[in-house]
This record gives structure tokens, sequence and C-alpha cells, in this order.
């Protein structure tokens, strides 16, 4: 393990691996997080990660607040992520001397400052509490949707929120779309094409997104800024209405989802400039879509 | 129109037509609630029903409180029942002299009492508010569930519910179990056995419920009270702990529904004794269960 | 002053004095309370009341809650009843030995209960803390009603409340119906016609209550159970209906009041049976009403 | 109608046109909105406004919240501003094709984007929900304040409140002063001078402002920043404390208004400078004022 | 094991044994809770309880709630009853036939009812969630108290609560007066002389309580009802007042408690009469009090 | 006094002298306060300040809220800052003409402001109310703590907090470390070390504090930034980690306080630099520091 740590003052980070496994070294104890994993690790606990190739992924940080378990509603007592699956570590410490040359980096607002210590700071022989970092696997999520008509709001995929003080508005979500089945009758079955009042950044862990199923790939992200409409490209739109609908799995192999947030959020110089990957035609996937009437549209007073 | 019409000072009714259609003349106008629909009458209104041919069905009362829509949590601005289902009366009026012969009952404080008056309360030609009865199809009920793995609480089937000042706890639930897929995999379907904190009292509009699929027929009503265990009878267990497990669809044709309350129900004398419908056997239905392990059942740690 | 007082364990007493003054001696000091005055005293305190002449009120008993003044809302920071003007006594003791010869009685769980001591209770020096008794004169009210058209609810008239756990819902409140200017346009100005949620016990500290202006006395009572209709009588109809609508003073030497609860209440033997006071005809101020339309009605959307 | 139309990322408007009907295309139908009515279009919505002639009046914008009404209180269950008063479009939509011609202009982090688009916006054939612009003519408003003494707080004339987080504090309140009776015996009767932990904005729609006969004309505006004093004019003191009271009409033929904020308002270099418009001797009507006892005061101890 | 067990339908109990160890089996597994030990067991669970002498304690059953921690406020995050000190069952089975020997007795609305059954209910092999049976040991209370002046509330030694609806209002706390220092300097130290809105239960598992050295014994009870007023016997307060201040251990040895409620208590038939055991004289403890200054009073505001 | 005066519109100040006494004129009288008292000025009030010699404090400014007694949680209904012992002023005025030469300064949105008048602004006869400026002495403080084993968190020594609208987070609290007894059993005693998600500004009103005895003198300021551990000083730890464990008295003569605000304070370059008074060798005092077991720690599941 390198003689690196880092502590962020400022905010609590979502860490959502896309590619490579990160072992992570907490004063809690270490964790590894694969791809289809995430993990949470909040304010001032100082923690170093090694990894063991290419690797890469999302971060999302949040201010002021930190991640639970959305309320579950009429959902009851048990569902979506169960509080069951969420790991934490168990005490690990090194008594490693080095003199003079241990350096903490702290992040604190905004800006990084670095100091040097003589021992390794994973020095905790053992602990106690409920302010750890935490990782959960997504498969384990158990997901809950239409099982007769209509579409379900993607708010019924959230795994951790983050909330404002508004009820009812968070900070940031953290939602998927995992493997699940798709039975609803008489629905368009992808997601609808909406505004909204979050901004939604979506990214593709493995698999093919099911509304945009060409150009989006994993490691990459998109953003839709509040109150600007979209929805699924003029393809999917094209089959989803013409299906004949029966049973099936949906997003088997696959594993996209979106940081929502109430604010707006920035993009920087280097996204869109520099990165040389920006998508200068995405709008052009909604340019084929007419206005027209979908048959697998719902009308459920019609006799059963 | 018979010269004779009610009212209620303690409650509001929710009622539940079983066989027959009702004819609801109020001081809003008139409903026809038919089987599959439900009502609610509240307090102080005045309101007749007309029969047809021989009749029945369950009603539920409520005192301090009125039904609400649950609040919807994850499940986001749409899903279960939504407002737009909901049918109020439109205004209709008689001015109609009945002298000396129009009486008016009343239950107030559990007794009834009666008085006399030479028009027609249902005279009124215009009305604006919100406090009106109202009717609803069960069969506009978004269905939610597991679309994955597992079993949601059937509090996911909640069509009204009349809370108590502690949050989480319902005066009152009015809980469907209305035609739906079936797709948990890994998942034993039929509801789990369990003990509850309320009391559960169940009926039956048409078809056959899905967990007790002999002796529990339409009309019928049964009551599992606070902390006792209950849970499908050994044939349904059975069945569905050996079934391969596909998508299929679940009670179809059938309407179950619950009263679920987190006070314990009196049963009149009548319905214990005098009905002669008692089932006596019931408790049988679970004695030829056996202990053993139920092959469908959740590891989802397992590759999927 | 007697050798005698009393404490009440159960709850708090809002007392009414309707005629003659009362001299209350409580371990906090003394009180004057004079008709047009009200007090409260509240569970545990010991009090004694010296009278001075034929004397007589009403009183209304609370459990489990304390009076308080209602949030204002939109009315902001001051109107109706202001803490200001709610008096509270000044410490007053005496040190008096009484041999075995003080009584104390007390009320608990409805039945009373007596004890003898040395001393008299009123013995203490001094005190500080806001658990006191305390007496307001209902002139102080700085009455909130329409000044433009239409009619408020009687809830603006609320000088204090017993609130329950439920918002907006109270055990009792404590209404006055006090002298003011009556200037709502296109208006029936007396109090609507009405089915209450609450139960509406009116009585009469002096003067002539404006809707009900013959056989409604001052030191009488009359009591509207819930969701049973009531309003003015037909006098009062005819009169308000077609009056030529300027600003009037209205209630000028009048004050009646209401205790309103969402409660039932009982009526005792003596007073349906044995007090010889009921009125037996009280439903026939009602009966000469017809069906029609009020010319001082509001059509606001008219030009001004 | 022209081929541009216009939507906000970032807050809801609150219009209040001073001069000039405004005829508003939106996606859910079409409002002519005049002076002495407001209307809201809210986040996200596409409108078109067509005026007809010299067009003026005021824009409320608010971030993160939308209005709705005050909180009630014991005003009760009707009054102020009613629901039933807030006026709706009915669905209303062209079908026109406006080959690479029709501009969407959109508001984002207070930047302006704009886009083309072959079609007309106003295509939305039906709608159902309750996020829609709205609009409601403010002689609707049901106007209470004091009928006996003293002076209500003016927030007791809200029409519509942005509420922030904070109990009691709002983003931005929208406040009117109507045409009414004022009937306040003992009492100077104009709007009390004060400090305010808000921004006040005044504006003036029709007629003259009771506190501020000169200088202050229809379409002008004030601005009173938090917790400098402030008041009636000298002469307006001078009359106030000096007339024999009796019922009389107060701003009849007059609507001012306020936009109330808990935060501080900045003002364009334009509207100090530019506008050659400024008051620059506003101050100056407050520099006639003595301190001296009003006659017009309170003392409600005294006899009636 | 005897082939009995029980379940309460009703409510939750809080066993406080003050002679003989309790071996309780549970369906979550065994617990052996000895006097200074409390536990919960709540509705619904089965359990069975072995024991090995001369037993008895106390219990405390609560309708509609469950115990929980008190809110800290001030306190912090840690303090009082710590949760990691509350310890729960390992799961705990028998695999064990008793054809038609097993008695599963009920308490169901006040009454008892018994079913029999063919095997040990004690048959869960593993289980996960958090409505498990606890106990936990008085000595771990994190004692807090007045460190300079003054006395703190006897609330501030609460270990566990069941709260009401009502803010600050609790259906039933369990406070102990555990050993501790006594420091607080111009101080009459012992419990203040008051009334309480509560009614108070108090118990003794062992030592001698402070206030009551003589006639108040192990396994002992006294009740103060709501409104009624006491404190320290003539003795406690004799010594406590003359008693020159210093850090002094208090209740070493001794481990009193409070049954403390806002509702009122019923005593048994038994308990008043046929116990033989009732105090005729506990009134006369305080006779001998005569109201004088005590010495002992806090004047803060002299020089320290 | 001078002919100059202040306001602020922006925040409410608390000021915390530490040497010199302060006159303070208000709106609403004078208040002389000195060191080891404070006292709060709100918005909007005009107040100057007299002093007599060297004078200097801390001052605390905080925004869209007004401090407030913490809730006491289960320390009941009185400790801490009991609201009794905060001070307001009486009514005082002077009738005094400054033709055009009386100042009043006005900070709004960080700026300053002058305008002139002819009157002095403390011309306020008489008032009513309760928003006012107070002062409160220190010593009145009715110290808690732990009185068995264990460290309570510093939240028990809060003597006013500015709550943020997320409950449990401060905008900033003001709390103090006064005299007091020190009896922890098996405990550590001087403050723990830790990390804080808030800022701590500590200052020194006079004495040394106990955990840093050398360096920090009154009138000095020490900032500890979220997130950054700290505590004791090796000299501190050495002694509190050896020491034989009897009560004591902590910090007579001493009186340290604390600014704890959730936000982050940013330190302005005159404190950084041109203060001459930086201390640069603060971290040092941590340096000696080795990691070891504590002797005086806490195993309560010893026998006692």
């Amino acid at each position: 393990m390198e003689n690196r740590c880092f502590y962020n003052s400022d905010g609590d980070f979502l860490i959502v691996p896309q590619k490579g496994n990160l072992l992570i070294y907490t004063e809690f104890g270490k964790m590894l997080v694969q791809p289809n994993e995430i993990c949470v690790i909040q304010r001032g606990m100082r923690f170093s990660i090694d990894v063991f190739e290419e690797t890469r992924g999302y971060i999302l940080e949040v201010y002021g607040v930190h991640f639970e378990l959305p309320d579950l509603g009429p959902i009851g007592a048990n569902g979506l992520a169960n509080p069951r699956d969420f790991l934490i570590p168990i005490a690990w410490y090194e008594d490693r001397q080095v003199p003079g040359g241990y350096t903490v980096i702290n992040k604190y607002q905004g800006k990084l400052f670095a100091a040097k210590q003589d021992v390794s700071p994973f020095n905790v022989v053992a602990w106690h509490g409920n302010y750890t970092p935490y990782k959960y696997n997504l498969k384990n999520f158990m997901v809950i949707n239409s099982v007769a008509f209509d579409h379900a709001d993607p708010s019924i995929f959230t795994v951790l929120t983050a909330k404002s003080v508004r009820p009812g508005v968070a900070i940031a979500d953290f939602v998927i779309f995992p493997p699940r089945w798709g039975v609803a009758d008489k629905t368009f079955r992808p997601p609808y094409y909406h505004r909204n009042c979050m901004s939604e950044f979506m990214g593709l862990i493995r698999g093919h997104y099911e509304a945009k199923q060409g150009g989006f790939l994993p490691g990459g992200g998109s953003l839709h800024s509040t109150m600007t409409p979209h929805g699924p490209d003029a393809d999917c739109f094209e089959k989803a209405s013409k299906v004949k609908l029966a049973p099936e799995r949906i997003a088997d192999g696959t594993m996209a989802f979106m940081f929502e947030s109430s604010l707006s959020l920035a993009v920087t110089k280097w996204g869109l400039k520099a990165s040389r990957c920006l998508d200068e035609n995405y709008h052009k996937c909604w340019e084929p879509l007419k206005s027209h009437f979908t048959p697998n549209s719902r009308n459920p007073a019609e006799p059963n």
C-alpha cells in the first residue's frame, strides 16, 4: 500500500466503479469493490485505494447531508435496497512507521492540502459505531414495478437518496435500471418522454441501456438538464410502440444508473472540449420521431 | 325512491358491494355502484340506496378520520389508485313535497334516531367543494409488485387508508389482491406465513383467493386477529413450493380484499353463532403442513 | 376565606362566570373574575372561590391537554386574543394554622377525595414559572372578519384552543361572538346554515344572540351535536335576507360563546329532565323556513 | 401567433399585468390575462404572449419552490383567495408545420438559449394533471381585517406564498391592498410605521395607494429593504391621526400590491440610473413628521 | 423446559426481575436475565421462562407502542443507556416433537386462550431483523446530572420510553436512580417536593432508596398518583438541609426505579386488600415536616 | 453618549466581551455587559456602545435565524441556561435634538451606509413585545455532565443555538466550558480526540483552558476546521491518563467558549498575516503524543 491517503472535509463520496476492482483501505478496514457494486466513503474518513489494471468509474459528491435509504411508503418494511445487504468493513490495522514519509491529503473547501506524518493512519485496532463506509452489490436490489399496466416513475428504482430539507426534493438520488421482468400490458414500456424538475446524469456500468441502444456505451455519460424534454430514441419508440406485449426480460446483462439532482450540474471544460468524446450528434436520435398515437397505450376501462 | 334517508354522525362508510348493484342517492347526486367498485359516504351526508335484486356486501366504518390515498413514497407521482379514477356525483335534485312523510334516520353514538320532514332532502340544486362521496372501480388499480425476486408486503396493494396520528399506523387500510402478473424468481410467491400487528378481515368479491382455494367463497369473510400466525393452506404451500417458476397471471377473475386495522375487531354474536355459516374446521387447512425447506427461496448471491 | 380548597387531578377548568363575581384564591395569588372575563385553572392547582351574591356560569373541563392561543396563520404576529391581555396572579399567601381543620378536596378519575391538614395551603410566599392560572377580559379580543363580502368561519372568533394531536382538530375550542362591525356586502350576514363535524355547546353571558333573538337567554345553553344541521331561526333568516346592507354594529351589549369539541357531549339526566328548563319547542324556530333564493348572496364577478 | 416561444428552466413566473391585455399561449391552452388579474407560469412550460397595445407590468420569479395558498389558520376553510377562483386553461392545440422556423428560447441558469424546430410546440391535444399555469382575478379576494379595533398585519392580505423550508418565512409573498371597508375604532388606520425582516417591493396597478397619495403612480414601484423603517407619508399621518372615525371605503378603484421576500433584492443599474424615473426625493415624504401622540390610538380598557 | 409457552397479542412487556434469575426461551433464542438487568419481550413473541428459586419482580405492559431510547437532545450522540449495551439473543432451536402436548397460551384483549400443538414452537433455526427481545444491564447506564448546582429533573435518568403521539408526553417511562456521584453545591440534593402530571410507581431492586430510607424495601412498591404532592420523608429533609455539602457517592449498592405514566394506574383489589402488605402509615413519613427555609438552597448570583 | 448609532440589517450579533465593560444603549433601554456576560443584539435594532478602557472581545454574527435555547430533551424542564436568567433592558429614552448631526450607520449586505437625522433614535418611551436584546451571565449556567463514568459530548455545554432547518444541525452554537466538578471514574476526563462535522472556533475569557494549558491565552482564539482531528496537548494527555481519579474542581477561575458552526469559517488576511499573533507552532503541541492504551478507560462490565 502506498504511503498516501486522502480525506474529504467537504462532503461524502458515492463511488461507482465501472471497470477494474478497487481495494479500498480505510480506518475502518478494507473493502474490495468491484464493478456492479457501489461504495460510500463519508466526510473525514481517511482512505487509500489500490487498483490493479485500467480502472475507471463515476463519483458523486454531496455536501451537508448523508446518503440514506428512501422511505418505502406503501412498499412496506422490505424492498428495493434492503439494509441487510449493505456491507461494512471489519477492523483491520497496520502498525507501520513511515518516518516523515506518510502524506495525508485533505480536500477542504474544494482545495487540496497535504501533511506529512510518521505513521500509517490505518492504525485503528477496533471500533464501534455506525458512521462507517459501506458497499452494496446492485444485484441485491429487489426490483419493484408495474405488474398490470402503466409505467412507474423511475424513483421506484432509487437505491440511495441524499435528502434536502424540503420534503420530496433530493440533493441527489442514486437510481439504477437493473435486470427485471417487464410485464405491463396496454403500455408503452420504455421510459416515457418527459421534462424533469431535476438534472439527470446517466452512466452505464455494463450492457446496453434499453432506451438508447446505440452510442451510449459503458463508461459513458449523458446529461439532461432540468426542464429540457427527452426520452427514448426514435428506434426504441418505433419498436416499443408496435411490439406485441408479453412478459419479457429487460436489461439482462445491463446496469445503467442515474445521478439525479434537484440542483443544476456544471460540466467542466475538459468534459465539453478536451475529452474528444463528446457526442455532437446526440440530439439527432430524436429527429426521426413523428407525432402519432401509440397503440400500446392504456385504456383500462375496456373489458379485461 | 323511498321516503327514507340516512346519515351517520359517527363516522365514514366504505361500502364494498359484492352482489347486486347499488343506486345511491345523496345530496350531491346519484351514483350507481356495482360489484368490483367501492364507494365512500362520509359523516353527515344524507343518502338512500335502491337495490334491484338480492344484494349483499361489506361495510367498513371509521371514526374521527377520513379515508385518503396512501403517500406513494418512492413509487412517485402516480401509481396504485390514481386520484383521477375516483368519481364523484354530479348535482341532481328533486323538488318533492312529502307532507309529514319523509323520514330522516340518523346514527349518532351508535344509536338510531328518526325525524320526519315535509320535503325530500335531495333538494340540492348545485354545490361545490371537495367533501363529497365518491366511488372507485378496482380494475383501475395500477398494481405494483416485485419484478425480480422476493415478496413485497401487502401494503403495496393499499387502495385507501384511514391514518391514525401515529406515523405508519392505520386505523384501517383497504387493501386488494387484484389480477396481475406474478414473475418473481427464486421466490415462494403466495402470501408468506406471518403474524401481524394489525387485525386482518378478508373478504372475497369474486373468484378464488390464491392462498385459500377452497372454503373461502365470494361473500364470505375471514378474520385473523393480531399476532396469531397464519398463511396459505397446505395445498397452496405444496404447489407453490414445487412449481417451476415462470411468468404467470395471478387472480384473473378474482378480487379478494382486506380490511386491516391496528385496532382489534369484535365479532357479533350473530356472526359467531346464529349465522350458521361459521367454518368450524378452518384451522385444519394448516394441519397437513410439515416444516421443511422451500426450494423456491431466494439466494440472490448466486450467479444470475 | 373558608377552610376548604379544591384541586383537580384530571384536567383543566375553563370558567366562564355569567352572573356574580368570583374571588379566586390560588396558590399563585388571588384573581377577581367578573362576567365577561374568563379564567383557566389547571390540573393540580389548589384553589378556593368566594362568591358574593347569586352566582352562576359555565365550566369546560379538558383532559390531557392545556388551552393555548390558536396559531394565527396569515393573521400575523398580533390579533384575536393577544398574549399581553392575559393576566396572572401576583404571589399572595397566608400563614394560617388550622389545626386538623383544613380540608383539601381532590377530584381524581372523576371521584372526589378529601384530606385534612393543619395549615392553609395558600402559603406560597413567592413563585416563578409559567404554569399558572390566568384570566382574560373578552372585551380585549381583537375581532377580525370579512371587510368586503362573504362570511368567515366562526373559527376566526377562537379565543383559546385545546388541541388534539390531529392537526386541525381540537379537543375543545372556546369561541366568542363579540361586539363588532358587520360590513360584508352581497352577503347573508348571520351565521350560515351548516352541519358541523364538531359538537357546539352555546352559552350567553349577556345580551341577545344575533341568530336566535328569542328564547336563548343569558345563562341558558344550546347543544347542536355533530352533523345535525342548524342555523338562524326563521325570523332572522327573513330579516337578514331582505335588509339593505350597510355598515352596522353587531352584538353590541351582547356576549355569546361556544364550547366546540370534536368529541360528543353527553347531557346529564338533570339537564334533560329535572331542570324544568328544557326548551321543548326549540326545533320549531326553523319550521317556518321555506327554501328560496337569498338576494343578499355573493356574485363577485359582477361589476363593483 | 409568432414562431417563437419561451420556457424557464430556473423558476416560476408570477406575472402582474398593469397595462394592456396579455393573450398567453401555453402547452395547456390559452389564457387572456387583463390588468387586475395575475397569472403564474411555472418551470418548464412553453409559452408565448401576444400583446395588443402598449403593455407593461411586473414579474416576480421564484426558484426551487412553487406558489401556493397560505394556510388559513383560524380563518378556517374558506377566505382570502379561494381555490375555486383560480382558473386554468382548457386544452387547445395547433397542428402547424414551421419547417426549420420555430424558435424555442430557454432560460437556464440565468442565460438564454435558442433552438429551432419544425413544428409548433402548442400541439398538445389533451392533458390531465395539476401542474398547470393559472390565473386569478384580484377582485375575487375575500378581504378580512379588523372589525373592532387595532390593525392586522399585512400578511392578512396574502394572495399567494412561496414558502421557504423555515416555517413562517417566505421566499416571496404576493400581497394586495384591495378595496374594502375600514371600520376599526380607536385606531390609526393606515399602515403603521415599521421595520421589516423582509424586503418590500410595492407596485400599483391602478388608483392611489392610501399611504402615499402623491408620487406613487400606477406602473411605478418602491423598494423598502430589510430593517429600514418606513410608513405613511406626513400628510397621511396628519389626516389619519385627526379624522373622526366612522366606517369608510378604503382603496375603491385602487389595487396596490407587494412582492415581499425574506431575501434581499438587488436593483439593476438601469433601474437606478438609466430609467430617468428614480424619485430622488422619496425620503422627503417623511421629513415633516414630528413625534407626537396619536389620538386615534387604542385603549380598549376604556368603556365601550 | 416445560411444554408451555406464552405470547401477548395486546402489548409489550418490560420485565424487571428483583429476586431470582430468569432463563427466558424465545423464538429468537435464550436470555439469562438477572436482577439489576431488565428485559423487553414484545407483542406476538412466544416465550417461556424457567426459574430456579423463589423469584419475583415487576412487569410493565404498554399497548400500541414500543419502548425506545429517549432522544438525547443536548446530551449529544452518546449517554444514558447506550444502544451498544442492549443485548439480543442468538438463534437457538429445538427440534422436539410433543404430539398433542405443547400448549401455547395467548393473551388477547386481556383474556387468556390456549391451543395445543405437536411441536415445540422454539424451532427457529435462524432469523434476521430488528424486532427482537432484548435485555440491558442497569450498571451500564451512563449517569448524567448536575455538576455545579441545582437539581436536574428525574427525566435525566430515563432508560427507556414508550412515547405517546403528543410530543413530550410518554405512555410510560422507565427511570432508574443508579449509583452516582452527588456534587451539586448550594443545593438540596434529594428529590425535591413536587406534584407530577404523571403517575409514579416506584420499585426497589436492591439497597435503600435515598429519599425514603425506612419502610421502602426491595420488592416493594409505592404509587403517587397524578397531582398529589410528595417528596422526601422528614428525616431525609432534615439531614439534607443541614449537611455540609461535599462530593459524595449516592445510592451505592442500591437500584430504585420508576414506572412513570401520563395515564392513571388502577390498583387491583389484591394489591389494596388481600396482600396484607399495604403500608397504612405511609403518609405519616411527612407529618413531622415544618415549613422552613433550606440553607442548602441556590443563590448562584453570589460570588463563587 | 456619542451622536452615532448602528444597526445591522443582515443578521444578529452575539457579543462576548473579554476585557472592559460595555455600556450598550439600545432603543429598548440600556445594558451594562461585563466580561463573563454575553449579550445578543438582533437585526434592525439601533444601538451604541460606550467603553471605558481598553476593551476587546468576540462577536458571532448569524444570518436568517435567531439564537434560542436548545431543546433540553431528557434534561427536562430546567437546566443549562435557564430562561429566567436572561435579562432584558427596561425602557429608557432621551428627548434630545441633534440638528443635522445624528448619524445612523447601517450594515446592509455586508456594506456600511450612513444617514443623518435631527434627533436621537433612543427616543422610545415605552415598548412591549419579545423581540428584544438581552444579556446573560455565564455563571448562571447550570452545568450538567457525567456523574458515573464516560464523557458527555460538549453539546451538553450549549448556552444558545442558532438552528438550521436540518434537525440536529446548527448554523452556530455558543458553548462554554464553565467551572464544575469532574467526577467520572474509569474515564479519560479531558476532551477526547475527535474530528468534528462542524467548525470549532474557541476563545478564552479568563483563566486557563483545561486541554491546552500553555499558549492559549485570554483574548486569543483557535480554529479547528471540519474533519481535521484534534484534542488535548501531549502534556494534558500524559497527566490525565495517569492521574488517580477523584472528585476535583475543573476550570475554576476559567471561562473558555466555543463558536461551533456547521459552516466553514473564513479567516481574514489580517488574522492570518498582519496580526503578528499567529501561533506558528500550534500543531507541535501534539507531536510528543505516542499511541498507547489509556489506563483511565472505561470497562463498566467489571465489578463495581
